[in-house]
């Protein structure tokens, strides 16, 4: 069935019969979280084995006699750089191990660019308005750290190669009050799109109008593939270095979607120049992170090998949930082509575009029977979608059973939203 | 043998005694760090069973059925507040649990005010010139802050009370530039000094000029006595709570001279105002701290009368140290009034006052002997000690033996540099 050819009276007909369907979704008292990127309890326990590795009876010193269990070391212990060098994509001398969370990590970034410039440069927040470039639809916790420092957000649009670097170039080198862009430039939060060969290089050939300028990487998915075969992101900081562009990039990563969601490390890799000045800020803040937890993850994946094996295990869970979550959608929207989705080879989320004017309807939809999802604008900055269609799906923590369900409320709450707007127009 | 009491020739020859003796303790090969006050290995060892506690077999629900293996509850388990809420001295509701330093919440928590100011006052680094208090001797990270925000920071004198609270009292009630002062107020660093009740009291009727004042309590020291009978601290907040001047303290935290240094948890106490600001700043900064590790200290302690029983183990521990550097000052010193120095009931140092314009002289001659001692003049803001007198001593991490050498080093330094002083004039 296909709504675009149907008349007004099969249209309200059509409705008729999903609000029936809809009200009997009532009757699933379904009570789903599918909001947010988080892992499931199968995957979660995959890593159970690390809380066991450090333990009483622990030789407890890391490479060059480190003792984790004393103070000391602020940038982290040499055997964890070793692993993660190849995650990040630079070398041991360009990373900083921190805490529990990236996102942590993004935000002191800004916040002491904000206060204390960025390798000498006038603090951000004594400048005029400065502003970020926003790949849309994007990471909401990226555009709240905007807001929270009052930075404006522009948003760019994404393409199959990335965002639009044409304009990207534009902005970035004609106006010196353009500071940062988000990027997530493999597996996109929430498209799935990796970006482009082509794309990564213009990223690394910005000749920006501002000296303060960095491109905030954040490489959440790097290693998180859904197929066997994964899709390639060219290296950034190589590309920098070919182009003498080496602060340009400040990447980051973490193993919250490796290990333990909020109890893993976060990485951050960046030019010899930016990791000095990364070091010294937080020299104010810390004597150091917990050493104990980067040492569980150090001797828990042995090396690069033993991480991509583990990566595998998450892989074996994920991929069936995004075969219901893509199967379900080409079955059901087959020959009714009212939303367009992504189909995504790795990462969280999968992408809907439903109707214009509809992502705020079928949320609301779906909320009011038990199933909680993303809110719609969420993927753009100030929770603004102009065309109110985005919708971020995240398929990680329910059950194969669950997401079944979910998929089948999701499809009948698109489907009542699109009839609604058809018919009022 | 009292120096004030030898004429010239005297002093001369006591001064190449001191030399031949200062020349021999170069043959010892000493290579000993007390810069800072860091718990020994065997300290840190009476917390491995932690380490087992939370381990691959572990439910890891904590209260209210919160999973510690996965995001979410970005204030900390309910159960850690509880065994908590006694040591900051507030209830449960007044309670948000960090990351692994305290350190890092007092810096976010002022670059939170920095940048967006305190409950709705203008940002701190938009306002004139902003300035905090600082007793000194005292924290050398505290003052550090200052320095990395451009806080301008106000010494005030440190008494047997506590700080100059007349002064404090004057400058804060009149002069609305002075957004803060930094306390230590248990067993102070470095002088082991606990302010009295009156000074506490004193604290909570304080009526600032500016009303994003705020009093930094960092109660570093709150369990860590060395004798039986703890010296008490006035509850501040019960104090506030009485003069309707709750909004004022902000109190800190950890247990990394608990457990693990910099492997522990964090503690921030404060009335239900701030400590809805603060978490509202954090929840813009990240999803949540590392619950597994606040797991395993809640299960570890299991609750405050545990946690106290673990500190009476440190005691025994700490307690001969602190009196080899004590008794040998006492000894060393007893007949020749070139120096004062503190004996404090807990905490982590021994304040040494030498003889006026001798403390550089006296650490730089430690150092070239082996003996690594806390920077002259790091007790002061900007690491400036205008009398070159205070040198604070850190007996915690060396063995008794190795105390017991470094403080014969020590003695030999304090006077060689006195006789090269007195003989200068």
């Amino acid at each position: 069935m296909n709504y675009i050819n149907l008349g007004r009276s099969e249209l309200n007909k059509e409705k008729d019969k999903m609000l029936k369907e809809y009200e009997e979704l009532k009757g699933l008292n379904l009570k789903l979280n599918m909001a947010r990127g988080k892992p499931s309890k199968e995957q979660v326990n995959l890593s159970r084995e690390l809380l066991d590795i450090v333990n009483s009876r622990s030789d407890c010193s890391a490479q060059d006699e480190i003792d984790c269990l004393n103070y000391g070391i602020l940038d982290g212990l040499p055997e964890l750089k070793e692993i993660f060098a190849p995650v990040l994509g630079v070398n041991k001398e360009q990373i900083f191990v921190g805490g529990n969370s990236s996102l942590s990590m993004m935000f002191d970034v800004i916040s002491f660019f904000m206060t204390s410039g960025v390798c000498g440069s006038e603090p951000w927040i004594k400048q005029e308005q400065i502003k970020f470039l926003c790949p849309c639809p994007g990471y909401d916790r990226h555009f709240a750290i905007l807001k929270h420092f009052n930075i404006k957000a522009i948003p760019i649009i994404m393409t199959s190669t990335g965002p639009d670097i044409d304009t990207i170039e534009n902005l970035v080198e004609n106006d010196a009050s353009i500071k940062g862009i988000w990027c997530v430039p493999k597996y996109s939060n929430p498209q799935g799109i990796t970006y482009s060969d082509e794309t990564v290089r213009r990223f690394s050939k910005l000749k920006p109008a501002a000296k303060d300028f960095r491109i905030f990487w954040d490489n959440a998915y790097a290693i998180h593939d859904l197929t066997e075969v994964p899709e390639k992101l060219l290296n950034i900081m190589t590309e920098c270095e070919k182009n003498n562009s080496k602060d340009l990039p400040i990447i980051f990563c973490s193993t919250s979607k490796i290990t333990f969601p909020g109890a893993g490390v976060a990485f951050l890799g960046a030019s010899e120049n930016n990791i000095k000045e990364i070091k010294k800020m937080y020299s104010f803040k810390t004597i150091g992170f917990d050493k104990i937890n980067q040492l569980r993850h150090a001797r828990y994946f042995k090396n690069y090998e033993g991480l991509i094996s583990h990566m595998n295990k998450h892989r074996a869970i994920l991929k069936p949930k995004f075969d219901i979550v893509v199967n379900t959608l080409k079955n059901e929207f087959a020959d009714n082509k009212i939303i367009s989705f992504t189909e995504p080879k790795g990462g969280y989320f999968v992408s809907v575009d439903v109707m214009n004017g509809c992502a705020k309807r079928v949320v609301d939809l779906c909320k009011k029977v038990g199933l909680i999802l993303t809110e719609a604008g969420a993927t753009f900055p100030n929770g603004i979608d102009k065309n109110d269609s985005n919708i971020r799906i995240a398929p990680s923590y329910p059950s194969i059973e669950e997401l079944k369900t979910a998929m089948s409320v999701f499809c009948v709450c698109v489907k009542l939203a699109a009839l609604e707007k058809v018919l009022e127009i």
